[in-house]
């Protein structure tokens, strides 16, 4: 008899994602003690042998409920089979509210753990149903197709390998194997948003829109994630095409004076300049991506620059009147001169004039 | 003193969505009597003499309630200034639901007045809300950015000026124009999944994660639709590039001719060839598109289409291991050989073979 379906399709997409490394490997799976890690840990335990690689096993004890380093202990304990099993101790500051600061602690210990231990991969145990509640959040916030794109499968050393699966299979697959998966009570704290979305959200789409409403948002992630990257290429190659390398545009050259007097002694500034001739027939969404880019490389601040800042620069180009420099996050401006959009950081820069 | 705000916020966006047309152009307000149609059709009446241009109204009997037509014949004799004012008796089908039904034969009526009546442009009321409405319900099917690019402000004949104006917007400018809008029954009747979303589920949504969710969830649109138009544009570019005229391969004619014989005497079969190394170096994204164009061009129905079928297609070119055809709705096939992908109408459809 094989084993139960739930746990043979963890096991299969635990396999699949692994199926690129060498003999060998060490293989992580960061592990909770919740039920989708937990059958994550549970599956690398099985597979990592199999594979001829080395699975080990990382928990990280965020020190915000009392007990939590007996059970991050009790986790690393767990006869899995995983070796090494090592908790991770953070510190959790408070830096973009609770759920930032604990996430951004727990990834820095776990690549920091990766790096030491030698690891080719660290695994996460995201769910379908954590993707759907991630392109649902996201969507609240209107910011567009890369991030409705939700988590990557593969980022860096990390691994997701259960995105396809529900959350109801990793609990069913513990129970299979006999594991009690612990239950955080963060995940019944409805302060969180995820929480909410999770208990309430989502259950309400299912109610009034029908079953599948959990699939169907991870896979407008995945349609995403492809249309966010071949519009990425594509915008990275239009960068290239108009990055001008020496405007020779004294007024332009002023600007930079100017600016790196003000730029607080950072040895210099950041000037992009792009030729306007080959932004204009670009489709906006290009465009537009075009000048985030430049803007980020002018030293904009990727969190803070927004779309309607984009719209405001690409007005430059599609709207042209002899408008004054426009400003974006970072001190950056954005200024026309002589047929080129020239982006430079700094607090003084000049207004438009040339055509 | 000016007008209400909302009042010059509904005739702003008016006069915006009209400003291409040339003087003496008739334009014609789709008006229900609800607050949404009748705030444009208020706004239209006020616009279009200031602009030179013959502002109408058009309203449809849909016959599905008692009294519908005492209604519409109100809506037509409104006091608006609106010239011609027409109402359009419409039999509605059941072909896709109620819901799709009586849309499709409103469209249709509209459609057929606007061009007995020689009208430039048809103006629809749908606002913001009703474009997050739309976006809800697409995310529910998971089917991709453009869908999630909701309605068009343009489309053929059809303008949406209201798109960014909210619901409340349009019931406040017709407080201040003392009209009273008409209350569709149906927008209460929670049997219809668009009433459920606007009554339970966007307000669920601004509940949980907060005020401006569908703002949002245009502003996605918006965006999506940017992205949709410039993959749709690359695709459209390397379709041209990777169409074969002449494959000249004899096994991919003997198909042409089986699927000839049996294709029920429609006088030909539709045959798409496509060179595989065009398509090879494509970001799935793009190549997902031009394999859509391909079984279109072919005959399959774009309806039922789905990006299922799709991906298995791809595999003839990024998994090839001489897989036989993979057949897509509307009797399709798609076959490679020798390095030719190849997309034929027809029942019977030999194997694969070649590299």
């Amino acid at each position: 008899m094989g084993p139960h379906p739930a746990v043979a399709d963890v096991r299969r997409a635990v396999r699949l994602a692994l199926a690129d490394l060498e003999p060998g490997d060490l293989v992580l799976a960061a592990c909770s003690g919740g039920a989708d890690s937990l059958a994550l840990a549970a599956a690398l335990a099985f597979v990592a042998p199999r594979a001829g690689l080395r699975g080990g096993l990382l928990t990280v004890d965020h020190g915000l409920q009392s007990g939590s380093a007996h059970r991050a202990a009790e986790v690393a304990r767990l006869p899995l089979g995983l070796e090494p099993a090592e908790v991770l101790t953070v510190r959790v500051g408070t830096a973009g509210g609770p759920e930032n600061a604990a996430r951004d602690a727990r990834y820095a210990a776990l690549s920091e753990a990766a790096a030491r231990l030698g690891a080719a991969a660290v695994l996460l145990g995201h769910t379908r149903d954590d993707q759907a509640e991630t392109v649902l959040l996201r969507l609240a916030r209107g910011s567009g197709t890369r991030s409705l794109a939700g988590m990557p499968a593969r980022s860096g050393i990390y691994r997701r390998p259960l995105l396809e699966l529900g959350r109801a299979t990793t609990v069913r697959a513990c129970a299979a194997l006999g594991l009690s998966p612990w239950e955080d009570p963060h995940n019944r704290d409805d302060r969180y948003t995820r929480v909410r979305v999770r208990a309430r959200l989502l259950p309400a789409l299912e109610e009034e829109l029908g079953p599948g409403v959990a699939e169907a948002l991870a896979r407008t992630a995945l349609l995403c994630r492809d249309d966010a990257d071949a519009l990425d290429e594509w915008a990275g190659r239009a960068y290239a095409r108009a990055v001008v390398r020496e405007p020779g545009d004294g007024g332009a050259a002023g600007a930079e004076h100017a600016a790196g007097g003000g730029s607080g002694g950072s040895g210099g500034t950041e000037r992009v300049a792009l030729a306007v001739p080959e932004l204009e027939d670009l489709p906006a969404a290009v465009r537009r991506r075009v000048l985030r880019r430049a803007a980020i490389a002018a030293g904009s601040p990727p969190g803070t620059l927004s779309a309607g800042h984009i719209v405001q620069v690409e007005r430059l180009i599609t709207h042209w009147r002899g408008q004054r420099a426009v400003e974006v996050p970072g001190g950056v401006g954005a200024v026309r001169r002589c047929g080129t959009l020239i982006f430079v950081a700094g607090p003084s820069r000049g207004g438009g004039g040339g055509p």
